[in-house]
């Protein structure tokens, strides 16, 4: 790979654009690294608040052939954002003009930068709903979320972005304005260009503009916060409500090591001798959810839940997800490095997924603890470590690798909702196989030929084989 | 374009598969039309069992060059499983030995030969539910749904096909077996070449499993006919109802053309005096489907209804059913030939829809009626005429264009859930535009690279410019 010189594109972009460019190191120091591993310092970060800014952008870098990778707020979890081999980061977190929503039609039209939160608050203003709720999405960008195809705990019930997306505009690798899909529910006019580049993590364009469908703001919600003396019953519980004709909006699971992470951290009146808790959320009519809690209430009991805590009211409710919220900050007390996977597998592997994990924190001896969305199978083992110590390193590579292996053995796949990007790309073969990795290679190519669009994602390269950059 | 002789892969697999290649013209004759326009006459049909098969007859079609065009059950409304070309059409509809459904994962494996509607009742015998019902579900294949994305009355509240496709298994169009997604809801592995496949027509590849997402099924339904004096009322209560935070399973609309024709086919008690007639569906909890169902008649009653009638039992349910499946029947009879159109506008702008739909009648002096998925935007307007007609032709050639230059003005698109195929392909850079086109091709071009895969389709050729092919 042969990439031209980014301060050429930086000198004919010079003043032409609303923005300054950031050239100076400690700007684009802050530019260098996401929310996973590794540091890529890039030659030059730009701020476009247009789409005609990106075209401009795009054009002049592939006159240049200097690689351009796009940027939201970068709390991506796989390294999306990085400039692994240096170019220009385009940070489309300026682009905040537009946030329209048309309640007739039920979308949104919204412009790259705008957080994912600031859509809820939209919607709710209209009595609508955004469903995608990923952890981030205080600071998250709808770009960046199109860009991971982000999910969160409602997927259960309400899917992910993907599911959302009705249409975008984006700036090819070429430079050319492309608009896909549109207002409608139903479109089945050519190939889905959409939701091809929903989880392409910025390598086949740059998204300027996203139209979302919305749906009715369910009317009520009931949480209940469920104590099980083993995990396998937690997962026989899942299952017995799965097939009961309930769809909860949330199922989300936190193993012994969790509880007792939270209740050091923030006490929250946890069950720390329990082995497992589900919080469990149904939402909908009230008086549907205040039936559905209840059967709820019974299958748990009826599989050998110890205690049920039904939160009688808005409060208590928010009590039992600020719990379960205080388990990312809480484990990261355990030690310096977390290494958060997002492994999914099928519902009812998940006692299986469980036994596995067990399995390889005792083989490989680390602090590895289970949380997530187990109503869809998306668990989050994380494995607390010190990147420092080179000796725990090795062990937590090879636990990873295990990791991916049990997920994909039991059907399951690499990553439910963080995306590939860096941290995955070596694992990529593993699952699609060669067939799909040459298609991949095949669709990367026929948008972005000369490969300057977010190159060193998804794709696998020989030159490293890592999950955690060091 | 040159393609080989088919006569060559006939002896070269003779012999080699569980049933006899078809060559006899009357056999070839069935496969020659589907459910839109057009006759062209295939140089064989091979109906393979199994994807190994599936993969001999696609290696040895790369072979000699010879196109091959993947066919279910024939009920395409766009001309998708015509081989135009010449060349081989492959049978999937016999590929039917897979129909497994598991509760704990909530998917069902499905064989591509499986109709629509053996899949509603296996889940259905689960407790489980598949939403996606195109009115053909009772002789559709589900392999033939996933080509053509399709849709049906439930997309309003369900969505489409795709959006219950976690996972393919694909012959590609070089004979080599690709798996795409998984069983899991949530999988942001790669690209999305499960959605990039689903709705692209058989042009990417043959089909030969599918991974469908169930969910549980709805307890209850409650479903009213709703009377109005004007059509403009009746749009304005659809875009009432779904902003008041009920989201109904289906609403259908009957224009007055169709209430009459029904009422002079199979009298069910409709109100032929009256414009519009509105289908509304809720399904769920029963408490919850109780109360829209009431809310749903005091919308309408405010706005202008002048009747509506719940369904006071399952029998009565069915007969406003009944009536509005009618409607494709009754309006067959006015005149020989039916062109079935999909155009799917935005919500909000169904009522201008209508007017544009008007003016179109009265300038072409066409007997056009209109009924459709009112609730999602997709409107089917059908023109009855007689392809022996030349000149009345003429104003159809004209009249469609109007409709599909109205739908796109609106912001919509060219169709809601027929597909492109050969009918619309023309018609297609006026919507995705000449970007959108050219990355079509270079798709296509990167899985397809002899265009032996179901080629005609989708992509316009200049060779023909007309929607009926006569």
């Amino acid at each position: 790979m042969s990439y031209g010189d980014a301060s050429q594109v930086v000198s004919e972009l010079h003043g032409k654009l609303q923005r300054e460019i950031l050239t100076d190191e400690a700007d684009r120091w802050s530019y260098s690294f996401d929310a996973s591993f590794g540091t890529f310092l890039p030659d030059a970060v730009i701020q476009p608040v247009s789409r005609d800014e990106v075209v401009k952008i795009v054009q002049t870098a592939v006159k240049y052939r200097v690689p351009i990778y796009p940027r939201g707020t970068g709390s991506s979890l796989s390294g999306g954002p990085l400039p692994v081999y240096g170019g220009i980061v385009v940070d489309t977190s300026w682009m905040r003009d537009k946030l329209e929503v048309y309640p007739d039609d039920l979308v949104a039209v919204v412009s790259p930068g705008i957080h994912t939160a600031e859509i809820h608050r939209a919607a709710e203003a209209y009595g609508l709903f955004y469903p995608p709720d990923p952890s981030s999405s205080e600071v998250s960008t709808i770009g960046g979320n199109v860009a991971e195809n982000s999910g969160g705990p409602r997927g259960l019930k309400y899917g992910v972005t993907r599911d959302y997306v009705l249409g975008l505009e984006i700036v090819t690798p070429e430079g050319g304005v492309l608009r896909t899909g549109g207002r409608t529910v139903k479109n089945v006019t050519g190939y889905d260009l959409t939701r091809l580049i929903v989880g392409s993590e910025g390598t086949l364009g740059i998204v300027t503009e996203v139209i979302l469908r919305l749906v009715p703001r369910p009317q009520d919600r009931r949480t209940a916060l469920i104590v099980f003396d083993d995990l396998v019953s937690s997962g026989r519980a899942i299952s017995k409500v799965l097939t009961s004709g309930i769809l909860p909006c949330a199922i989300e699971l936190m193993d012994q090591a969790c509880l007792i992470a939270v209740e050091s951290y923030r006490p929250s009146n946890l069950p720390t001798d329990a082995q497992a808790a589900l919080l469990i959320e149904v939402d909908g009519h009230p008086e549907a959810v205040r039936d559905e809690i209840k059967k709820v209430e019974a299958i748990c009991l009826e599989l050998g839940a110890k205690e049920v805590r039904v939160a009688r009211n808005e409060t208590e409710r928010q009590q039992l997800w600020f719990a379960r919220k205080q388990i990312s900050p809480a484990i990261a007390r355990i030690k310096p490095t977390k290494i958060s996977e997002d492994a999914t597998v099928p519902r009812s592997q998940i006692p299986e997924m469980f036994r596995r994990l067990n399995q390889i924190r005792e083989k490989y001896d680390l602090q590895l603890v289970v949380f997530g969305h187990a109503g869809d199978g998306n668990l989050h083992p994380n494995i607390m470590c010190d990147i420092r110590d080179d000796e725990e390193m090795e062990r937590v590579e090879e636990a990873v690798s295990e990791i991916f292996r049990a997920a994909i053995e039991l059907g399951g796949t690499l990553s439910g909702e963080h995306g590939i990007g860096t941290m995955k790309a070596p694992f990529l073969p593993m699952e699609i196989g060669e067939i799909g990795l040459d298609m991949t290679r095949r669709i990367k190519a026929a948008f972005d030929p000369l490969n300057i669009m977010n190159p060193g994602k998804i794709i696998p390269n020989n030159e490293r084989n890592r999950v955690v950059l060091r």
